[in-house]
């Protein structure tokens, strides 16, 4: 398994008058995950986007809210991907609060595809190979 | 079934550097559809936070990306629902372009919270009633 | 003066904690009421961007911030210009709610660049005459 | 001079398709330089609207757009305050890239109100002394 977490606390912009994040902003931390993981991986998205002209549009997004979080709390937001991919690459993803606690988790299944055809390509061997490598590290 | 759809423009600041609306806000369009709904029914969210002291969290989210928006697209954002809800709301939700084709689809789950403690409470009778109407009329 | 004016409802995600609409989104209100204007005069800015070749960055705001929006009301963000841009273009804007109440008011100074290179342009002369004909209307 | 810097990769959605960050978001990194000088001085933005009731809201915002942000970019928001608030406090701030360019730089004038009745209170002690403590220390 390839792992990956980064961490920063909540944003004023980001809660709702509930008083809490306001539920898109999940789907936002899970990105933040993913592409802080390729950028520390030394392939940016901005990288691969204008070296490789491949741009990894999200295709299905599945999220569940467990836990609010709040104005004052650090969240870490993990990515985790069990498998190299091929057209499609199925991240498994979590925002957890500074207790521990499971604030959401789901998973996100990205695409590939030619910056200036926007048709589908596979994965860049720059990415799938940076992936290999971790999930064969564990 | 009780339906309901409305339309706006994207908006510049929704598009990202691919070029296109970011995915995260189809999550808020499905919102928008949700609450214009609830609105045009005579019982806006904002009501019913502050006058049943229930708030509406999303539970979970589940959204396929089929075809991406643009600026200069006006987009329909629809909610769809077939049930009255207890504890929990389930609604069918989509984004569909000038042209007729589905950008994103999905179903978004809600439960009802006291707003003051956090806890489940039922969903209030004026929505209940509000869905029972609408869906009993077709 | 050429004026503009369009009318939204406030959107759940754009409220925070406070309970009323973030600071940051009457920029962006803003930003749907020029974008809107040049829409409806013919020569809306993906155009400008796609055909003309010409992005039109922000190089100044000023915002006064008077009466907050709250969830439930329509707003109605205006952008005024009274003058046909060489170098800058600027806009007047405010944001009014359905009470006739200004939320916010200021000023918006942008600028013309190629898109390619970055480096500063003349306003198009489509958008020029646009103005100088809306102008000249009244 | 009270001074506070914190720095922060830019995210994906911040981006525009300008390829860009949007400008709106510089108006959002203003806002964490202060609160996260609020908390890192121990007396966070939370904390002052549940214990002291007191809300900061937004007066007024100018911001001068110098230098596009991008993604890739680490950027480091400051604020500076030149003098302890009575009724308003005045916030110099600015957003830096990573190679000490200036992307923005402006100023915000925020107020004091009590959080239930929306009206204008002083500056919270709490805070005046942890702005007077850290004007002096330089």
């Amino acid at each position: 398994m390839m792992y990956f977490e980064t961490s920063f606390p909540v944003r004023y912009y980001e809660t709702d008058q509930m008083g809490v994040v306001h539920h898109s902003n999940y789907i936002r931390y899970f990105e933040i995950a993913r592409n802080t993981m390729m950028a520390d991986g030394g392939f940016p998205i901005e990288t691969c986007e204008s070296e490789e002209g491949v741009m990894i549009p999200i295709v299905k997004v599945e999220c569940t809210f467990k836990h609010p979080a709040r104005m004052g709390d650090v969240l870490t937001a993990t990515a985790s991907i069990d498998k190299v991919p091929l057209a499609k690459l199925v991240v498994r993803q979590s925002v957890i609060n500074q207790r521990g606690e499971v604030c959401a988790e789901g998973q996100v299944t990205l695409g590939f595809i030619n910056s200036k055809t926007f048709r589908p390509v596979g994965c860049p061997e720059r990415l799938a190979e940076l992936i290999r490598e971790r999930i064969d590290e564990k």
